[in-house]
């Protein structure tokens, strides 16, 4: 009998927002693995402090690069490629030997996760249970207090690495929208909500459901650059009787 | 001093996927409000059996429509708008008495959720606090065991009721789409995405994380309608080293 492998969504930051399904798992799972920038504890271990078992195995999974070389670059997509095989040989010894793992994410695994690079390799050969979490731009839409979606609106979640252009074509045909990996494309961002009509109404988050989060209108951030953790959302106008 | 309002989101439908918040505050408030439709208990209610204290005041708000009338209509409006100002005026006279209400939600309160109407007309006057829940399209597609997004993905999300037109004009700009509200839209959705090419790799889930889930390739599923507790899923194709 093979371990079975626990993709466990962590939400996005208050260790309260954990599931009770992914409570109860973790308090009884006895490893316990996680991404983390080398050098670094890393967020997702942080979320779980006082949850874990303290005889649980930790398996810190460590990127070998996160910013530094260009995410499109055949070097950077090599070393993740690389990365991923490693951490899922990791993971795959462990159930190998009967012991079931549990890898845990901010957020919801399914939902743009690191977790799914190791669950396409793994998924055919063991067992695999996934709990759902929150996402962080519900934590964020939370914070702000701001309801995102009403009626018939169509949202698009939408990465803040697209062009100028793509990122204004996608505005142009939705009601609400978020857009996430903010950071030096932050001016950009912003920029294509204004020419799309969106800015009065857009609010910018950073680290939203986290201890220090801040919240404000996007036209007071007048910064070229946002953290990593940060989110615009454009609340959508739809039906409300 | 008034009482608080708490908008607590219950997630899919599987009572472990409260969040450890919304358990501890349900377990600790006097007054619990839900949605339901006439005649009915509701799929809220049903959720947080054995969650609130059996102390607990409930105060259902049955709806005095749903789906006999057509949403666009004078008639709909009309009917709505007064439920949720009499719903308000309920949960207001319970805060006027100093006294907390939970106003519990499938899903997420903020996402497309009927919380937001009462939010709307009481957040002036009383102090709020709103628990984010797991989507209803984030436990169909951990069901399916399907991640959504990957790497630049732009994800949109639409209901089921906009025209054809609006449908394939949304789906030919969106790497990954969650379609919702079916029920009689169910054909007209799905020759959508078969128009937009998505059909080979769209997904069909019903009633996801509830008892009785059915998951199946959308290409199978061959009914001109589903039930309103069904969505459709196509899982993007973006970046994965």
């Amino acid at each position: 009998m093979t371990g079975r492998l626990y993709g466990i969504g962590l939400g996005p930051g208050d260790p309260e927002l954990l599931t009770l399904k992914a409570a109860r798992l973790l308090g009884a799972v006895k490893h316990v693995a996680y991404f983390a920038k080398a050098g670094r504890r890393g967020h997702a271990r942080t979320i779980v402090d006082g949850l874990i078992s303290a005889e649980a195995h930790e398996w810190p999974l460590l990127y070998p690069v996160t910013t530094e070389v260009h995410f499109e670059s055949d070097d950077y997509i090599g070393q993740l490629s690389g990365f991923y095989e490693q951490s899922s040989a990791t993971l795959a010894d462990i159930m190998a030997r009967g012991e079931d793992v549990a890898l845990i994410c901010e957020g919801d695994p399914l939902f743009y996760g690191s977790f799914m690079h190791l669950y396409e390799r793994l998924r055919g050969r063991f067992a695999v249970t996934i709990v759902p979490g929150i996402t962080g731009m519900s934590g964020c839409w939370t914070a702000a207090g701001a309801p995102i979606t009403w009626g018939d609106d169509v949202l698009s979640v939408m990465p803040g690495t697209l062009s100028a252009a793509a990122l204004k074509a996608r505005l142009a045909v939705c009601d609400a929208a978020v857009i996430m990996k903010l950071g030096k494309n932050f001016a950009k961002v912003r920029a294509a909500i204004a020419e799309a009509g969106h800015l009065e109404r857009a609010i910018y988050v950073e680290r939203g459901a986290m201890k220090d989060e801040k919240i404000m209108p996007l036209a007071e951030k007048s910064d070229e650059i946002a953290p990593y953790f940060s989110i615009i959302l454009i609340p959508g106008n739809g039906r409300r009787p």
